[in-house]
């Protein structure tokens, strides 16, 4: 079970726009410059935070890609399902039902056990992330990077908000 | 993210061969007639459960496949394991460290948060699997079909194992 290249690519994103102050936006060339990403593919992966609810884009040549809400009510898992969709990962295809014994409808009232043991998990994974917002990972990385990358960070900044 | 799936059937498999008394097996082509799955394609899976150690393979006429174990101690994540692979659903490719602002190693010493978040949650995923054995997934099926069923279910295997 693997996640895409681009869940890392955006959360990244997400934790620096988190960083950003509104209503000012950073350009998808300046996002991909700071995380060494391909833009056109890069793109794509904003494209679905957009359509996500996650971002919001802002059109024109002065435009670029913003929080769509404060990064405090942006969780992880909010970026995930963006990218990686919300189905779970665990699909069941009622295999149980095409046992050579006949067995009648009352049967299958209850979920498959496997079923909802896997769902379950699903569950446990999905409430993991839904517990961290890109508002806290931006602090934890303002918080343990030295003075001088803050100050480095912060002039890049300066140059790519816009 | 998506299990393949052959999750499903190899949690399935693993569930009817709890029930089969060691130390007899049960072939894979009554195994994929049971759950009406190509037969070629389950064996390829019934073979990562063996490598995994989660089935044992009796060659020969009268062989087939058997847990390696008791059921009781056969977690639904040691079926996961065996077919999908242990590696984490999250790769961190470190992109943190391409950021055009150079920042020391020591920046680097702790994990990049993000990082740290995936894999809490896929801890918590693999933590619900563990907890969960096939014995009890076979359980659940003996004590929720009916007695027809039941009794249909115990002819096939009387004629399936060997």
């Amino acid at each position: 079970m693997r996640l895409s290249e681009g869940v890392e690519w955006g959360i990244h994103c997400a934790t620096l726009l988190a960083l950003v102050p509104p209503p000012r936006t950073i350009s998808a060339a300046r996002l991909a410059e700071y995380h060494g990403v391909p833009g056109p593919y890069l793109t794509k992966h904003l494209q679905a935070l957009v359509r996500g609810g996650v971002l919001e884009s802002v059109p024109g040549p002065k435009g670029g890609y913003r929080l769509s809400r404060p990064g405090a009510e942006v969780t992880v898992l909010d970026v995930v399902e963006a990218i990686d969709g919300t189905q779970p990962s665990f699909i069941c295809t009622e295999i149980r039902r095409r046992a050579p014994v006949r067995m009648p409808a009352s049967d299958f009232a209850l979920p498959c056990a496997i079923h909802v043991a896997m769902d379950r998990a699903d569950a446990a994974w999905r409430d993991e992330l839904r517990a961290v917002t890109v508002a806290e990972l931006a602090e934890h990385v303002m918080t343990t990077v030295s003075p001088g990358s803050l100050e480095q960070g912060a002039r890049w900044m300066q140059q790519a908000v816009r």
